[in-house]
């Protein structure tokens, strides 16, 4: 339904003179009369949905609710520079909970050097929901697109994909500073992060620039939990089956020429690796070539709402 | 527990030098290297607390959304910028609830220019949760604090009070025009907005401004919906004790010196009418006065959460 939603909200939505980039991106940008660009971005999280409270220490909630917008001012190549952050707490023990969520977010908000702007504290006979809003600025290339892929570009991922549910999607570190590094050192032509899926956020971002994409199967980067979970599943899913829809993983996808990628991939100048897993096509949609060199179309799967 | 956790907020968010304003007041001021700051508020609404879907149309819950955000605005009397929006959607009939959210804060997104600059659009199975974080911009005079009262300052409000459960709660207009001509126009010490209840709004004023208040009982601009609500209860209240308690006025309450309160009152700026309600006093403490001069403690009432 979001995917939907979004289609009317553009439809729907007036313009604005400030708006430089809208709704649809993983983040919105808002022109100043200065310089000075702001990169803004929410996530909404909920119990029973994006985590389960009973039985997760609410330090690591807290923690990963700022983590996810940080990894999508990560997919803008932004700096981050305040959250607001509401909540709904539970009744019974919400000042504990609410005291834990802060504690969980804090060492992240350090590390980023982020303002912590106050929000909005609640309490409900509901599950916990927590919303932040981050404001950001875009480097000196300015903000990082999801559109912009040319046919014959290059797919760069940083990092590893799949069975992030057994951890990563708690511990995961948003991909920020490596997003500031590569926008600055070459030139990207498009960026996304991986929240819903490695092959349903490539899939969104060949949309939005016009083309279509091709995986090479044995390129993918697979993470080791991916290999655990497709042990531990009987439902004979395969390692990169997982890499490829799981999500949460919060790695970025880059669109770059070949000669860009040839040099990102010689000088790897970041702790985390990037791997080259395919490239963009003109003709709109999504394959995986295996080993022989055949195509055969991939469906795009995640996370949908 | 809000004040509670709030106090906690204050002692244990690390301070920022681009923080000018922090959590406490009606919205946070982000400094920025350029001249402009900008004022930063957000309010998370919920279904079973501050409204009851059933029974109410959304469009009136998407417009009293983003007023009392607008009024947070107000109360720093700052100029709205842009919104960024977050929803957790029922199941069910979700994209025709969400359209009709946003089809509600259309015409006052128009009204005030705000640029809608994306959001969060979720579905689950719990009740309907809305988070709207505002940016705005002061004006030159600065953003109007809660803190800034002084003993002898008399307490100007805008409008009426009480009832507002009546209608008025879905119907306000932020006071938002009103709050930019004023700080531009006079010199004010301090503002608010109220939105939990006169009484509470105008003592959490006193407390940031480390003094009391004296409210005159005679001079409380009553609302006749506080009139028809005290007659329809059987609980004994006076429309009074609904002006000084109800919440969700949304009117602004300022303090000015004498001098300046003189001026207001004679040049009567505002479509809306300002009112002389009492004046702020050393002692800390909140105060009722009688037509006789008789003054007895009044205990804060309002919506608490």
């Amino acid at each position: 339904m979001e995917a939907q939603f979004i289609r009317w909200l553009r439809d729907n939505l007036p313009s604005h003179p400030l708006l430089v980039v809208g709704p649809g991106d993983d983040a919105a940008v808002l022109g100043s009369t200065g310089a000075e660009h702001t990169v803004l971005t929410v996530d909404m999280l909920a119990d029973g949905v994006d985590f389960q409270l009973a039985g997760t220490d609410p330090h690591l909630i807290g923690r990963k609710a700022l983590a996810v917008n940080l990894s999508d001012l990560a997919a803008m190549a932004s700096r981050p520079l305040a959250a607001v952050i509401a909540v709904m707490l539970p009744c019974g023990n919400a000042y504990e909970l609410g005291q834990a969520l802060y504690e969980g977010m804090l060492p992240l908000a350090e590390q980023y050097r982020l303002a912590m702007a106050g929000g909005d504290t609640n309490t409900w006979n509901g599950p916990l929901v927590i919303s932040i809003t981050l404001l950001g600025v875009p480097t000196g290339s300015g903000p990082l697109r999801r559109s912009g892929a040319k046919p014959g570009d290059r797919i760069i991922v940083t990092g590893q994909f799949g069975g992030s549910i057994l951890g990563k999607h708690l511990y995961f570190q948003p991909r920020v500073e490596e997003a500031i590094l590569l926008h600055q050192r070459y030139r990207l032509h498009a960026g996304i992060d991986v929240s819903d899926g490695l092959s349903l956020d490539l899939y969104r971002m060949a949309v939005e620039s016009n083309c279509g994409a091709v995986i090479h199967a044995q390129s993918v980067p697979i993470a080791e939990d991916a290999h655990r979970l497709a042990r531990q599943r009987a439902d004979r899913s395969t390692a990169l089956d997982h890499a490829l829809g799981d999500g949460e993983d919060f790695e970025l996808i880059l669109a770059v020429s070949s000669e860009q990628a040839q040099r990102m991939l010689a000088e790897q100048p970041l702790a985390v690796r990037l791997t080259d897993i395919g490239q963009f096509v003109a003709e709109p949609g999504l394959w995986l070539m295996d080993e022989q060199g055949n195509t055969k179309p991939l469906r795009p799967r995640g996370w949908e709402y």
